[in-house]
């Protein structure tokens, strides 16, 4: 049987000179203050075991993850009719954010570039109604994917996002000029900001993404979140599109469906194996965790298991 | 064990629909007036077993289905340094063709657009110096991983693509001008419509891929085409660009990497099981083979075996 | 000497059947209103004769016309300082407008695409501190132009606009991203909107142009608003960028300095000759007024008045 | 009177520090060898009097001050339908050459930029039928309307221009991919270079334009080159879209109709007044002749004679 903790063991030593390079987010001083040089990594199986290296109590801001939890229960509430708003194809350049969106009349092109992400959060919040209803909505579901009650958000991230987020206000009007956002557009951007500023450890990740691995059902406490379809289907959208512009070469290197967020954390699945989640906050020039890629590809170097 | 006969006759049966959906490619007369209502699938194990429906002999344009063989040599020539001419990541919108090309200085997004298949000929003529050698040497590699020598080309469908291939021929000219073409570009171009008109059947193009399914090796005669880090990084580029703009929406409904050609054929692999390849002529709104599509569905759906 | 009443009066008579072409602007329902087939026009002399045709004291909305007025101000403000903030080139594509103001960090192409009027307006803001004042001194330095105390604006058109100006805030939060816009956002906003709801006739809209035509100098009030050498440089920007993407066709057509607004008025000089203005709110396919360029190019082609 | 010959003395004295400054074209080796500190510049007047300053005899390379000679040709030819096949607006960005032509169908925007101009001589070419023909055809017409039979090209500078003209040829594919060609790409390439190589003295380019301002009438010979109406189209042309990304730039400094080479010419035109031509090879960073500019925007300060 596999050694999991001697392969994470070897992996937490052979990273370490990859600490030293990358650049934490800057973009807002809540971020720019965090640590550099943190590492830790944690993997799930559907027995219950587990497996952590470094510090996998420490929260960190979760940042574009949060997508992952919110496409899902999207994609729960509206199942296919979500595709008329958002799309499933890569987005090719990051250059094209803008660009692709007026060209292709307000429809993001999946649900984990920001605006795709901003159209989601605007779909729950006409679920919920009200935006302090859609933020507890979301927290809960995040609670019960990671069997965990104490999530919280940090409001100082919450409150550095909004002021200095021109940009993805930019994205939620152009859209809203499309009519492809139904509601307020600062309700929906407040929860869109609350959501990317909750907090969470490699250890709660990675057990949270559980359900993901085993085909929408959590193989401990057998709770069905989504159907088997689109679990597959979420994991597919990772593969292709969960790191930005540098989603090919993920593919390349790592060769598993996963998340990244610029708060330093990636999280990973083995379909119908294991979850796992990464954090380090320095970022690669795609804005993607450097050593918890270099962690990954290792990871699946040494065990094998990539999909491919 | 499972019956992969009986699942092939069914998707045949189920797949009758949608043969009456589509439309043949037209941009050259040549494929123009192929017979559209046809269909054929094969599947090839490690233990050298096949299985086939339809009409499993009938020849066809592999068209850009080539790009994987091309991009193996090229591969195997140059390693790594092949990444100095062309990228890995998805393309985006087949409208920005040449938009990206110029904002990213002529360097093609991944071998798999018309953009990257042309800069990955001009590699190979680098290395067989004459345009004969280099396709007499793309033909003899088809004709070793497919086991197979009776392999060649349609020379009406080869002229065509001349008389009418002006849009490559800027793709290349507009390379050319950022260096990122070695050769001359006739020579360049006619070896690219050369081997985009090599005629296959689904058996000897689902022999042809067993290689890549498994790692490099061709199980069956022992021979390693490439290695096994080759194999799984040509694997992840096809699930993340196999097929163009619909590369997303393939991964998301069928889950496995794969390649299309305008001339209705498909291959794609199981990593570690088996090769497959599916032919229909009649394409949908995105260039890949309809009812292809659905029957690559419907199998990775019978049988479980999307990589998701 | 030319009787220019007789030509005004034999242009009346000529655009008539094309009143009964194009559409009023529908983008907002204050606008869809409008009775469509009005006509009017007006000249004004430096001796202070002025001839008119049509409706000639009814008001419309002067909409992108303000941008002629903000900028000649912030022109006055800021002199060459101003093009640190935006540029002077045609802007080309109206489907470009988001695409380009990102690939040039913000920097608007010219003062009379939406997003340079909005960082015209925002630097205005900047000087007079309050949204209020600003739109009084934007609405006091058009009456002292147009010699004319009365002129207000339409709370109807100013709130429906900002019902449905989304791409509008869009621009600005894209350019706040970018540095490029120094205030609040929803002041910027407000005033910008606020400038494009001013109505005025084309008698009043005609009188407040002859100071361009003059140099700079009113003719008849003798007042000095701006430089000769900013006045030429806001003809000049007029004829480059006067219409959006029709800018070339009516410099071909017409060959003379102008602006449009959506409102359905066009403003035109003759320099060191006259001004002109007319009024015609159904629109041509690029959102000029239909029957204005034509009267416009009849003008000058039944008195050579053409600058080329 | 105006004394001429006192302000191009001046304008020779005040121009000397910008001798110093920009950049010869290095595109081509043949252009690169160009003594860098050369100015002359040439003014012609419908009295046949002519005034000059520097080497006015020195024969420089036109390039793509070609463009207003075979668009006369072609508008005189083929009069409204030119327009079918380009249009006549600005084309905003140059690094969207490409991008526009593909989005609008392979229909360039206007006449003076390289996709235009190919287009232009393609449709000389389907009316004169050879290449040689062709040639000699817009030779004779350019010795005509300079009234000068010693007119020629420079092989060299043809020869290199062919030799490293991949995005011409990219251009002209992308074109005929569209159907917006007519002829061989290569007659229709080669025919462009030898235009563009054509070498001419301010002098003679003085000379050569005073039709234009003239309403399509050579004052001179009393030769009636094309209508009024064509030439008031083409100087409005000139000033919109004359200097590739710096028409506005140039339409704001100068205030003239223009054209400019990458051979460091400029001519303009005053309308029914004169003709200008001006040389100084160093470029400024829009590929405009950098002293040349400069002397024209000191030429119509002096002078007071911009069109605005």
């Amino acid at each position: 049987m596999t050694n999991y903790q001697k392969i994470l063991d070897e992996i937490y030593e052979e990273i370490k000179p990859y600490l030293k390079e990358g650049k934490v987010a800057n973009y807002i001083p809540a971020l720019a203050q965090v640590e550099p040089n943190q590492f830790a990594m944690s993997i799930n199986l559907f027995d219950g075991s587990s497996y952590h290296v470094g510090n996998s109590d420490k929260k960190f801001s979760i940042q574009s993850i949060s997508k992952v939890f919110t496409f899902t229960k999207a994609l729960k509430i509206y199942r296919k009719k979500l595709y008329n708003k958002i799309g499933k194809e890569p987005s090719g350049n990051p250059f094209n954010s803008l660009v692709q969106l007026e060209y292709e009349s307000g429809i993001p092109r999946n649900p984990f570039i920001n605006a795709g992400a901003i159209v989601v959060t605007d779909t729950l919040l006409s679920n919920y109604k009200t935006k302090d209803d859609t933020f507890d909505n979301i927290l809960k579901f995040i609670q019960d994917i990671s069997d965990e009650p104490n999530i919280s958000f940090d409001k100082e991230v919450c409150f550095s996002e909004y002021e200095h987020g021109f940009r993805n206000v930019a994205l939620a009007n152009l859209m809203k000029s499309f009519n492809n956002i139904d509601n307020n557009i600062d309700d929906v951007i407040r929860t869109y900001f609350k959501q990317c500023s909750i907090t969470m450890s490699t250890k709660e990740l990675s057990r949270s993404m559980l359900f993901l691995a085993n085909h929408g059902v959590d193989p401990i406490t057998n709770k069905e979140f989504i159907t088997q379809s689109q679990a597959k289907r979420i994991n597919s959208i990772m593969l292709t599109c969960g790191h930005y512009d540098a989603s090919g070469d993920f593919a390349f290197h790592v060769g598993l469906p996963g998340k990244s967020g610029v708060g330093g954390g990636i999280v990973a699945v083995v379909p119908k194996l294991m979850s796992i989640c990464v954090f380090s906050p320095q970022l690669n020039s795609w804005g993607n965790s450097l050593a918890g890629t270099k962690a990954l590809e290792l990871f699946t170097s040494k065990t094998g298991l990539s999909i491919f």
